[in-house]
């Protein structure tokens, strides 16, 4: 805390800006879907940051650490990458009468969504359990239900909509390469775009699945793919594991009739 | 030269020793096929020099220096790849009477493979000019036929065996995903074996097409694909271009003559 925070700030400034969204370009070219693996993404962000920190004027046992640090968690581009996606989400926020899902959330207890039509209101309905894998003895009884703001990575296309360039997840979580296709097809089915820049190769360079259309959700009853880290249900456990999750349907049709509500007559 | 070499010699003795085996089981699955391109191991050879390297005493603009030149260069990684290559595929040479090619190689006259059952001896044909694309205003007139030792990443299985996990080098000469994975399929049917350990995502995590069956080439015409660089004829120039080029089929004739010639009656 002492020495990473202030040698980050250091290293930023002097680095100039950084263009995070570039490299979420390159990470989906190498097997990271940007929620449940930022392995390529972690290493390309220290990348940008090396020059300015080694020259920083830190003692060079610091710098030693903070490479370490960064290098040694595979999630650290996460942290990046979610408040990159909340940026472009709330960009399409306030459309009026779409039903475009500008937010996904969870706090535990509920699931919230948010609807460009309806601006900063929230839908909500339970957290589900998510279904993957525990590390060393933790079990189900140890699992809290759904929490965290990481699911705004599916909002803006990739995590569990990615899953098909990201097969070493479905894989760890028990399933198999086609599966992971299937999932970023179901994907195209409820989104109303595709984004040209965040190619996926092994769908023949396709653009990833954008922007969810809370009415296909209904329609069709597939509901958005997320996944997630699982945290402990006893504070202060953290991670107990990684798995898949979904929001529940519920949101999504209290959703649709605020906005069939609101639209006019 | 004066910083880079004795900075990489110290950081490489105080790391102690680094497996580059396990960064190719990596970056194989990170969109590198480990000839053509190095981007995912690159980054992973420069994660574990780091630590050494800051500390290592350095003055750290050297340092700075010396990071930014691994990291800017996305095929240093190559210059470890290849003596892998090497060491894996001379384990492999000297078994009597094994079809099995151990070695290719081009001088930019020839080219040269050698195969298990004859040892040191070489079976050589023309180099041939390699098809792909060219840097800035260079042409087919400025390239030199087919040279270097790189061809050894192909002899042990990645390289343009591995193409289904790099599309994106297929897209860069203008072909396709399917082009990719049908590359790598061809490549099974002349292989003897599989590498487990070097799986391809996008196979469904099938191991790497391994130890080149010269008989099996004759039989079926089908030639090993090597994904290359290519070099100006003018000695100075250096790279030129990168792109796709196949040995010519008289060293494999040759091997099998000599082969058989050798075998007990």
């Amino acid at each position: 805390g002492d020495v990473l925070g202030p040698a980050l700030q250091t290293s930023t400034r002097a680095t100039g800006s950084i263009d995070i969204l570039s490299i979420v370009v390159q990470m989906i070219q190498m097997g990271d879907e940007g929620h449940n693996r930022n392995r390529a993404g972690t290493l390309m962000l220290l990348k940008e940051w090396l020059p300015s920190l080694i020259t920083s004027g830190l003692a060079s046992s610091d710098v030693s650490d903070v490479v370490s640090f960064v290098s040694g968690n595979d999630h650290f581009f996460l942290n990046l990458v979610m408040p990159a996606c909340k940026l472009m989400t709330r960009a399409g926020n306030g459309v009026a009468g779409s039903t475009v899902v500008t937010t996904m959330a969870r706090n535990g207890t509920d699931f919230g969504i948010q609807v460009s039509g309806c601006g900063e209101q929230w839908f909500t309905g339970p957290a589900q359990l998510a279904d993957g894998l525990y590390l060393g003895s933790y079990g189900p009884a140890d699992a809290n239900p759904d929490i965290g703001d990481s699911a705004i990575t599916e909002t803006a296309g990739i995590g569990g909509f990615a899953m098909a360039t990201a097969p070493a997840i479905v894989r760890f979580v028990g399933g198999t390469v086609p599966d992971a296709i299937a999932t970023t097809r179901r994907m195209y089915d409820i989104c109303v775009g595709e984004n040209p820049r965040w190619a996926l190769p092994i769908m023949d360079f396709r653009g990833t699945p954008t922007g969810i259309d809370a009415t296909t959700v209904l329609r069709t009853g597939s509901l958005p793919q997320i996944n997630t880290g699982m945290a402990g249900k006893v504070a202060g456990l953290g991670q107990i594991g990684a798995g898949l999750v979904t929001p529940p349907m519920e949101c999504f049709v209290a959703a649709i009739d605020a906005l069939a509500a609101a639209a006019p007559r």
